[in-house]
């Protein structure tokens, strides 16, 4: 069954889900966050407020550079309406709009009465002015236009008439979609049907825009949808101010799995668990692990008095089958989960793991790494790196003896570092210093050296991102916690064609970083693009 | 406006929450927390499966010893309706129900019929004679009896007919309140009412336990209200298998808050924050920021553009006022943030910035140190500290003159780390040693050593967690990236009280982890309990 034709899935992960209390995005964050929005299919993606803080307007200018290309989805700039007693064509912020050069905007009106008075310090009738001037504004410079009316649930409780008024003379002004937003999150679904009712007799097509101050994000959002609402906004893992939006992923996976509509692309559903922890490794946030459908515990079952019953008919025992969003589920007496995972992703990677006991022993390593602490879902090389381990197929193109590696500050002043590595390369034993401006750094710099007289392809690699998460309670820490925990380090590396990224984990973050980082070249010099040349002699270039 | 008289709330964190993946939880704790689900006001607490599990059997003993004293809940032992074929008067977990000397058993009876006869493998009808014998046997023995309908709504949905006759069933032996379980958590609010009413039909009382699979618990728990039960059931934050249960506490404050139901003994709402706070630190799971009502981010404002409208009624911008949950409001400090932020926080933290020049001048420091990487929502210790420089109220209490660590580790071992911290406090210079399993946690290890001498307070001060995040392109680094980029560390301390949290920036993460640390230290001296005594000479104890 389809949902009806109009009706589509608007992220704001960028822009309301960034107001986050601790979430702070990058312009390349948000570029990375973007394409998996696009993966995931939805409709529009928010990219953020143009115009209102410098990131999000080189956002806007790096998209239209071509630095974002979506198969799918529209970009919408975030916007509000023109400053009081203005004209939408003389205002900087609306015009910065048009500048983003994203094909609609979305605008964010006042529909309660109070707000106009207290907030925006306004008249009613130059608030519903400037939704008037602002939307045909637009219009007449080519965009598509959808507009937010801000605080509607609590502005219908107190004025309905005023707050329909401002529905109606946002689609009179030519918004395709007004968008009722429950701004302070305190609504619950009972009380949603006769206000999306009321505000579908304007005839526009509606929006939804919910937060999770009662619990009650998704479930509202929901009943919207039963009430008419043609397009519902949320953000993936539910990031947002205070309780966060409507998390979209089990919005949309209870639209498609519970009502059978179809409101992704094909497949796309079955991307949703891979999706939304890669976007918490962009965030830096964890994902919970208790979060619906996506969650690691969210298809987990305590081994014991289900089991037989669970081998007899699974879903028994769990309400949708977890592949359809792309999620395992776990047994703790049974390694059958994962497996066909695993063969598929070696697949991919052009490995034969079709023997099963094979496909098992990996399966197997991965668990216990993964206990660890290990992540391989973002880190396909290192993924790589331990199947060609297990394949026998790994070659040693160097082995590191010992590192070291010393930080060093005086009185305030600015910390330097120093790192030797003792690396074995082609038969060659040799020492090799680098210095940087941080220990990491450091150590990237000696192997650096250390590789290029063997290897001259790792002087164009470069690091191009690096993110670290403490994790606490992992097997390997014995559930340490502060200063004392168990580190996980991510690094991509570039070698201007292609990017890798590697994992490490260790006691603290430069055992971590190093094995990734070693890893990095590592899984570099099996790819490089041509054999190297006869090999050269190591030398020692300090 | 009261609830049904005979409405009640019932907390199964102790069993069903216990089920959650990593949570673990001893006699002591499940004591400690008992006590605290007592002082919430809850009617029912649910303490485990007394005969399944040692823990659940000696929680029940140490109960029946005295060493829990409730003030109102009842307590509730939890078990299952007799083996198959036998009688529930020789069965030993029934048994074990009785000798728990717990007043109420809760039994769980199978409701599905697919369940009876491929999990249980018996006939429909011997599984409704367990529940008549078990019910009836354990009325005969004096307790109070509910039954927990296992699977009813997906029971309920393939044979109606069976599962409403469980209920009747149930209900004819003597059970006082009958539960619909949502075990496998697939359903949707708008499923809940024809099913409820349903079973409405049967005359007896009805509960509701759900799950939250489809993200959907709290408003499922509603819906079921809604449609007549009497009876809800949840855990305290959250906690469960998979997706966890309904969460307790935004249920109870949802009835009461918008429902005007009183549910809790007068008063109790308002301890709602501290007491799940209270829960996260016995369980040692960390509760979420965003938790509906008690998260530390429920009542955040970040938006700058807020501050001023919500100095003149702070319930525009929020659904409820905080305190009737025990929560505040704050406001967080960002380089969003205006001036009118800045004034607010600084009130929060006792310190007048009405001088118009003052807050300016924060406020500018507040955003040249956001543009360098600081963050300082969630970093109020550190905004503090920021705040009584700018004023000059900021002791020394210690200097550091200079720091250097080491790390090292020879061919894959586990590496390690030595540090060595050279500082003046009480006019006194000397340099100090420590180790650890990494340079941070060896950092912590000398920095303490060298400040314990004159502040032994500061033994008692534990990290309790530790974030990194790396930045790319701050003003600082100027666009580096990879293992080049600036970092930002968070810091959480406790001195078993209270919490704060400093941040720190830096080229790399031990000059980043090393400010935020060392700005640890000297917030706990500046807000440690009560005066230290009289100075001990500084003496060197390497």
């Amino acid at each position: 069954m389809a949902a009806p034709p109009q009706f589509h899935v608007y992220d704001t992960t960028l822009r309301d889900g960034a107001q986050q209390e601790g979430l702070r995005l990058t312009v390349a964050d948000k570029l990375r966050i973007a394409g998996y929005l696009d993966e995931l299919g939805v409709g529009f993606i928010e990219g953020g407020w143009p115009g209102a803080n410098p990131t999000d307007t080189a956002f806007f200018a790096a998209a239209a550079r071509g630095e974002l290309v979506l198969k799918h989805a529209q970009l919408v700039a975030f916007g509000a309406t023109r400053r009081v007693g203005g004209r939408a064509a003389d205002d900087p912020l609306v015009a910065a709009l048009r500048d983003s050069h994203a094909p609609y905007a979305c605008l964010v009106a006042k529909s309660h009465s109070r707000h106009v008075e207290l907030a925006l310090r306004t008249t009613l009738a130059e608030n519903l002015a400037m939704v008037t001037d602002t939307v045909q504004h637009l219009r007449s410079e080519g965009m598509r236009v959808f507009v937010d009316c801000e605080h509607f649930f609590d502005g219908y409780r107190e004025d309905p008439a005023y707050a329909l008024e401002v529905v109606r003379t946002a689609a009179e002004a030519g918004a395709e979609v007004v968008v009722l937003c429950d701004t302070n999150g305190g609504m619950l679904p009972s009380w949603m049907g006769d206000v999306v009712s009321a505000a579908g007799a304007v005839g526009v097509d509606l929006g939804v825009h919910c937060h999770n101050d009662t619990g009650c994000a998704i479930a509202n959002t929901l009943a919207a949808v039963d009430a008419g609402v043609m397009h519902v906004q949320g953000t993936v893992n539910g990031y947002g101010e205070r309780t966060g939006n409507a998390d979209l992923v089990p919005v949309v996976a209870n639209l498609e799995l519970k009502y059978g509509w179809s409101v992704l692309p094909e497949g796309a559903l079955a991307e949703a668990t891979r999706i939304s922890h890669a976007i918490s490794a962009v965030t830096n946030v964890p994902g919970s692990a208790r979060a619906p459908y996506v969650g690691t515990s969210s298809f987990a079952h305590k081994a014991g008095l289900h089991a037989s019953a669970i081998r007899v008919d699974p879903n028994l025992y769990q309400h949708i089958d977890p592949a359809l969003v792309g999620n395992d589920m776990r047994m703790l007496i049974s390694d059958m989960a994962g497996r066909a995972n695993i063969q598929i992703k070696g697949e991919e990677l052009g490995f034969d793991l079709s023997d099963r006991e094979l496909a098992a022993r990996v399966t197997e390593q991965v668990k216990n790494r993964e206990a660890e602490g290990y992540s391989y879902e973002a880190a396909d090389a290192s993924f790589e790196l331990l199947l060609r381990s297990e394949l026998g197929e790994l070659d040693e193109y160097f082995s590191v003896l010992q590192w070291r590696v010393h930080t060093h500050s005086a009185a305030g002043e600015r910390s330097d570092s120093e790192a030797t590595v003792k690396l074995r390369a082609r038969g060659e034993e040799q020492l090799f210093v680098g210095e940087g401006n941080g220990p990491v750094n450091a150590l990237d710099a000696a192997l650096r050296r250390a590789l290029t007289p063997a290897f001259p392809v790792v002087d164009c690699y470069e690091l191009t991102d690096y993110r670290v998460r403490v994790l606490e309670g992992s097997v390997r820490a014995g559930g340490g916690h502060g200063t004392n925990a168990v580190v996980r380090v991510l690094i991509d590396t570039t070698d201007g064609e292609r990017t890798w990224t590697t994992v490490g984990v260790g006691s603290n973050v430069i055992e971590a970083s190093w094995e990734a980082l070693s890893d990095a070249y590592l899984y570099g010099l099996l790819h490089r693009a041509a054999p190297e040349p006869a090999p050269a002699e190591v030398t020692v270039v300090d």
